[in-house]
């Protein structure tokens, strides 16, 4: 097995939905294969930017379908798991390990609050239910209920709960993350935190959407981080962080549909009742697109794969 | 069609599942013969006590089978449709229209925040799959994206959009909205708010929860208010009040389920990582119950109804 | 004593301040005369709307001297103390007692979060430092330490603190209170509650700014509620509530000082940098003013007083 | 004028007070002669750890005067102004400039939400009133009112504002500021933030209560940043981030103040009704201390400075 250790950067894979709700496996295919040329370490499809709460179960299991087909086992695929119910969660687990996923990213969903017994209970399921590696994902801001330290400690002592992504603005979260469980336990970034900043404190990663729109420069920005060049890597953190802050203010599926359209991938809108980037928005990001030099990066010509 | 105008005690029904995942029909049809047996109004499955964020698309489709068929047409039936996408709502607007319900109860999720275009939109979507009388749900606590003053007036002028539950606890919110669409639109209170003080100041009834398992003392504060008597309404209102509270402390499926399992039904507990009643709460839940009466109504043989 | 339980409307005073920072003795003498003659049972200087958080001690003093003054006992007043400290809160105490008002509204303020025992302390300390009869105020939304019902239920022994004004929008809580507590305590409505509504579950008037825009229409609502006029009480609060919600939409002092204005009352602009109403905004309440007949309502001529 | 550019480590002080409200001038010489002898590079007396918002006039003005007479000009001494209105603001920074400190950190307080221009009008008031630099301070959870981006590049245009203190926990939020005014202004961390990341970003130094207690280690880190040894930087960083996240827990001028207890320094409990430590705090705070070798530090008498 090549994938031993996941690290670098991860993007967060768009879901490409036709008007008749099929996924359109040639946009994703390409958009696979290019991210792949620019030199990821991993992919990450079903995150939050990959809309994994806007699709039904027949969309999900395509999106993951299609990618680890166009990956080709070239870099490690962590796919998202997101659910209310251990029974959904496991199942979506058993069905994506079934199709090749390296990993999986275990989201929690909840209507009512969970009490910590709960979570731990979720995410200890969805590990048992597969030997593949699992990432904690911890997002304070659109889920119900949070991991807190305590129970991410109880979760490191389950074996193949490997990894954790936050998606807090909160960095210094990480570090005693990292202070608490980091001998078990490795920490990617997401697009809230400055990556150079989690990669400093010992972070392996990020995880995040604008690497989708950005791979060159953000596999560049990994690069010089894991090299201690930090001044030329803040350089070029700081100029990449336009690109976080211009998502941060709009649907961030928006956004970065909206920049791969930009970039020539007929990725489609965000699925209704969410609307498509305004004018305005996306006169920002191209600008901000431009500046980075992420708009001469046009997809090359699409070869013989064709839509569902 | 005798439902020409929902009003009064409308009980939102619990979803009975049993360990392999299926709704437990007999359980249901059970419940449902006895709340009309009670006297209630209507009957609302897949409201969030139902637990319809937990359920999947078949468990959900089977609970409003049941139900339907349980009630056979004595009172009306609204049915809780919830999605985060269009396409979704209306798949199962369109289901339980011919399943034979008689409204529908619409509900927005939402993973990323939604501007009120999007909002407005995707009620409209729902009112305009079907014939039948949409009921707006807001729940700012459990939902990202609220139903403003402004939206509500948009989509009071949807032909079929003809009621709302609000589950804020800001009962001052209520008394702006009759203000603002009282002509056009009828109100229901939630289980957060008093309800004799939402019939006050001109709603027409409540859908809640805690009417499962105080449906005959529910349907008599409702008879009070009607009849214009509000200090005995309030003396009764004071001591039903207590239920409320309690259930506000927990997990409200597992207090509804709990307060049923306790009076003889078996609904099974809340869908995993969801938790059980602690026996400290299930303990409080029996008290007030039993101040209130309410333990010595075993759910068979149904006798004669005895409402106010 | 004359005032040996206070009940009915206790308009919260504005605090006006010329541009030198001195209290315009002679106007808010006049407001105090003019509410009086429309009936209103009590005064509340210093409230939030009297703007206690932006004066400093000299100019608080100086507000309640005048009110207790232009009063001359013909209703009780109830003054506002608040603090961080329980020092400077005894020291507001005993300052307002010597200068003879009736009763003291204790405000908690705070910076760091509080734990149940520093907020019940600080009460306590604010009740044994008079033998006033004391008002608990709880704002949740304005203040870092609420008042949880326990932690009230222990206030309620003792023995001075008699009253309990409540800000939240939550008039539930207001019903859990007086469940609670209501033997021993009097609960006020404020301006987020629907008056008649806190009325009906058992409160004893309300305390709060817009009664000093619409003083008169305010004591009618109050005496239809506790003659049981119910209905009639609705229709006079329907038209009510338009103006709280008006004034829940902007800065509150500003509103109350701003509607005065429009009356004839030269009350001045909130203090800076809280800005003044905009022109939209006093456009709409003029106009709800003007629906009210509060508009009408012109300060008779000033005679003697002079501002200090 | 010695101070033209403001850097390093400035401790948040403690504000030591007698049980009868008396400034404990000795104490307070004594912690600033100590700290001063650690190698820190400023000191800010009244921030929040200051208890700003517990102190009278008075006391703080004392407290103000015996700092700045404890330094002898040694270092610059930044005093927290914090008040809702602009004329108190106005007072206490003229009060402050003419006890002769050498900078204002202005901090605004509010009870009813602000719009941006009043926000902008009152830090703009408190540059006016002196020709000290000022340092923006912005507190989001403690604070009614925060500082958005915009307006601080408002604010970065006025003469004397040349410095921020963000006590967010949101980094990315500090590159933003830099990336949009970091010619013009600079920045500071604050205990919430890693300091070490701060310092990568761009940061100049930072004022937090912790570097109190372990003023040496602080001053060491700060010496390992600025000389770009970030890995070095980061190992003292990663023992040190166990005091910051300690402080998280509890009211931080307890924790602060029972910290200095511990290591001799006989500043007192916090104001009441703020309560003192906890044994377990205590306790906690004990074992942090000595593990970081800040327990050795005695207070008396200074020897030979030996900061790093």
């Amino acid at each position: 097995m090549a994938h031993d250790g996941f690290r670098g950067v991860f993007p967060y894979l768009v879901s490409p939905i036709d008007e008749r709700g099929r996924v359109k496996d040639a946009v994703l295919t390409h958009l696979v294969d290019d991210l792949l040329g620019a030199g990821v370490h991993g992919l990450t499809p079903l995150g939050s930017t990959g809309e994994f709460a806007y699709l039904n179960r027949e969309q999900r299991h395509r999106i993951v379908e299609v990618v680890v087909q166009a990956t080709r086992r070239r870099v490690p695929v962590v796919a998202g798991v997101a659910a209310t119910t251990i029974a959904d969660a496991v199942e979506q687990v058993k069905a994506y390990d079934a199709l090749g996923v390296d990993g999986i990213l275990a989201i929690l969903e909840a209507y009512f609050p969970l009490a910590e017994d709960g979570v731990v209970d979720y995410f200890t399921a969805v590990a048992n239910a597969t030997a593949l590696p699992v990432v904690l994902y911890t997002n304070p801001q659109f889920q119900r209920s949070d991991l807190t330290l305590p129970a991410i400690e109880r979760l490191a002592r389950v074996e193949n709960i490997r990894y954790l992504k936050d998606a807090s603005s909160d960095t210094g979260r990480l570090l005693s993350i990292i202070n608490a469980v980091g001998d078990r336990m490795c920490v990617f970034s997401a697009s809230a935190h400055i990556p150079a900043c989690v990669m400093l404190i010992g972070g392996v990663g990020w995880m995040a959407g604008p690497a989708c729109v950005v791979p060159r420069q953000s596999v560049q920005l990994y690069n010089l981080c894991r090299a201690g060049k930090w001044e030329e890597a803040m350089r070029l953190q700081r100029s990449l962080w336009r690109i976080n802050r211009v998502f941060a203010r709009y649907n961030l599926a928006a956004c970065i549909k909206g920049g791969l359209e930009l970039q020539g991938y007929e990725v489609g809108a965000p699925l209704p009742p969410q609307t498509p980037l305004s004018e305005t928005a996306r006169a920002e990001i191209k600008g901000v697109l431009a500046d980075l030099g992420a708009l001469d990066h046009h997809p090359s010509p699409i070869t013989g794969v064709e839509a569902s």
